[in-house]
C-alpha cells in the first residue's frame, strides 16, 4: 500500500487548529475599569463564549486524532475534504465574536449555529471520504455507523430553529452537542489494544 | 545519500501556512448590525475573498505536500527557495484585504495578481531547485513538464492585463487558476503506488 | 501496548504553546514618541510583563517536554486533561494584559494569580491522570511526589493573599515559583540515561 | 546516549518561528487610498522592513536547522537557551513596527540594533550550550570557530555606533550581516554526506 502517509495531514492541522483555539483570545477585550465588577460587566460573555468555541475546537482535535489514529494513508481527496473541514471551524472566530457582541442576538446565533452545522457536515464528509479508501479497512469495524456525528447534526438544526422563537433556546442543543461529545468514546483504544496485543517495540 | 532530511523544512512550512490560512480570519470585520442584511453588506465580500485565499494557499499546501513526498532530502538552496515562497504566500493577506476594502478597485486587483503571480514564479523556482538535486532522481518521472504551474502563470498574467480593462474581469482568471487545481493530480499517489507494489512494513 | 502514541498531543501542545508565548508580543504597543524616554514611559511595564509571561509559558513548555519523555502512550482522558491545562495557559495573553495596562491594580493582579493558580491544577490533575495510565510505570520513579507542582500552588496562593494587602507585594511570590522553576531538574535526563545505558541506534 | 531527543526543541522552535515571521504582516496597514501612489506613500517603507526581518528571521530558522541536523541530543540548559534566543526573535516584530512607524528615527533604530544583537548573542550562547554536551563530538569538527556568528555581533555594534551619526548609515551593516548570512554555507552538508557515505536504508 504506497499511498501518503497521513502524518503531515495531522501536522497542518494540528497547526490549524492550534491557531483557531488560541487566536479567539485576542478577540477577548481588556475590560475598562479595574474592578470585578468591570471584568463581570465587560467580559463575562466573551469569557464564556471563549470556553464554548474552545471545546468545540477541543472536541474537533481530539475526533481528528481518534480518527487518524486508525488512517495512516491518505489520498487527494482525504486532503481537500480535511481542509474542507479546516475552512468551516476558521470561521469559529468570525461567528463566535459576532454572537458576542451583539449579546446573543437572533441573527448572529443562527449564524452561529449554521456555522456549527457546516463544520459537523464537513465532518461527516470527511469521514466518508475515507471509508471509502482501499487502505482502511478496519475503518468501519473501529467507528461503526457514527451516530453521534449525525445526532450532532440533527441537535444543530433543532438549535437554528429554536434561535427563531427564542436565541437562548437555541443555544440549549448547542451545549447539548458538546457535553454529548465530551463523554470519553474508548472504540478507538480498544480497537489499538486488540491489535497490538503482542508488544512489538516495547518502547 | 547524507543530504539533509526534508521533513523539518515540512514542519515549518505547515506551520508558516496554517498561520497565514488562519490569519486572515482576524481581517474579518464583524458586521455592525445585528441582521442578516447587515451581514451581507459588511461582510460578504471579505468572505468571498476569505475563502478565494483560503483556496488558493490550500492549493499551495496540497502541491507542497505532494511535492515533498517525492524529495527526501533537501539542500540549503531549497531552503531558501522554500522561504522564498513562503514569503510571497505571507503577503496573502495584505493584498487580500486591500482589495477587499476597496471594493475590488483597480491598482489593488492588479497587486494581487502580482502577489499571485509572485507566488507561481517562486513555487515554479522551488520546483526548478529541487529538480537539479542529485537525490531527486524520480522527479522529472513523476512530475513532467509542470504544464500546470507554467499555464498559471500566463493565467494571472492574463488577469493582470484585464484588470486594466475592468477589475472584475480580471478576476476571473485568477479564479480559473484556482478551479483548474482543484481537479485531482492523481500522478503522485501513482508513482508512491507503484514503488511501494510490495508491502514492506504493513502499519 | 496498543494505546496512542504521545506524539501528536506533543505536536498540538508546541503549537498552542508558541502561539501563546508568540501572541503577546501583539499586545506590545509601540511607543508613541521616538526617543528612549518614550520607550520606558510607554512600554517597560508592558516589557516586563512580557517577559514574565514568556519565562511561565516557556517553564510549561520545558515541563511538558520532560513529562511526555517519560509517557510514550495517552488515552482520552489525558488529551482532554491536557486541553484543560492548554486553555487556562490560553488566558495568559488577556490577564497579563489587563494587569498590564491597570499598572498593577488590585483586581487584575489577583486575577492574573488565579489564572496562575488555574493553570497549576490543571497541570497537577494532568500529571495525576498520566499517573493511572497502566502504560507508565516509570512514572512515579522519576517523578515522584512532585513537590514543586505542589509548592507553586501554595505560593501563588499565597500571591493573591498579599494582593489583598499591596498588589506589588502579590507579585512576589508570582516570579519566586518562575525562580524556583528554572533550577534546572535533572531527574528526567538521568532516568533517560540510566535507561539507555547501552546505545541502541547510535544517530 | 540516552539524553533528551532534540526533535520537540526543533518542532516548538518552528511553531515559534513560523509565527513572528508570519506575524509581522499583521502589522502591514492597508494603504488608505485605492492608487499605486497611496501604496507607496502609506506602505513601501513597511514592505521592506517587513522583508528584511523575514529574511532575519528566515536565516535563523536556516541556522537552527542546520545546527539540530548535528545535534541529536539536548538538555534542560539547551532548552533554556533555545528559549532566550527565542524570545529575542519575537521581538522583532515590535522592535521592527517602531522603526518602521518613526521611519528610520534615531532612537528607534538603535533599540532594532539591540534587538538584533541580543538575538546574536543567544545564539551564540545556544551554540556554546550545544557544543559542552557530551554527545555533540561531531560538532566543533563541523561548525569551526563559528567565525561568522562572532563577525555579526561585530557588524550590528558598529551599526549601533553609527546610528549616532545617522540612523539610515546604521542601518548598512544591519543589511550587511543579512547578505554575508545569504552565502550558502555547505559545511553541514558536506558533513553529511562523508558521515553516511554508504547509503543505509534507502529512502
Amino acid at each position: 500500500m504506497g499511498a501518503m502517509k497521513s502524518s503531515r495531514l495531522e501536522a497542518f492541522s494540528d497547526g490549524v487548529l492550534a491557531i483557531i483555539i488560541t487566536i479567539m483570545v485576542l478577540e477577548l477585550h481588556q475590560p475598562h475599569g479595574e474592578t470585578f465588577s468591570s471584568l463581570w460587566d465587560d467580559a463575562h460573555l466573551s469569557l464564556l463564549t471563549y470556553l464554548l468555541s474552545f471545546v468545540y475546537v477541543g472536541i474537533y482535535w481530539s475526533n481528528h486524532h481518534h480518527l487518524f489514529q486508525v488512517v495512516p494513508h491518505v489520498d487527494g481527496a482525504v486532503l481537500w475534504a480535511n481542509l474542507h473541514l479546516l475552512f468551516w471551524l476558521s470561521l469559529y472566530p468570525f461567528t463566535t465574536g459576532w454572537m458576542d457582541e451583539t449579546a446573543l442576538a437572533r441573527t448572529p446565533t443562527i449564524v452561529f449555529g449554521v456555522n456549527l452545522i457546516g463544520a459537523a457536515i464537513a465532518y461527516w464528509l470527511l469521514v466518508t471520504t475515507i471509508r471509502r479508501l482501499p487502505t482502511s479497512g478496519h475503518f468501519d469495524e473501529v467507528f461503526g455507523a457514527d451516530w453521534k456525528g449525525r445526532l450532532s447534526i440533527v441537535f444543530y438544526a433543532v438549535g437554528i430553529g429554536l434561535c427563531f422563537v427564542e436565541p437562548w433556546l437555541g443555544v440549549l442543543p448547542y451545549v447539548a452537542v458538546a457535553l454529548m461529545w465530551l463523554i470519553p468514546d474508548r472504540r478507538v483504544e480498544r480497537w489499538l489494544q486488540e491489535r497490538d496485543q503482542v508488544p512489538t517495540v516495547a518502547p
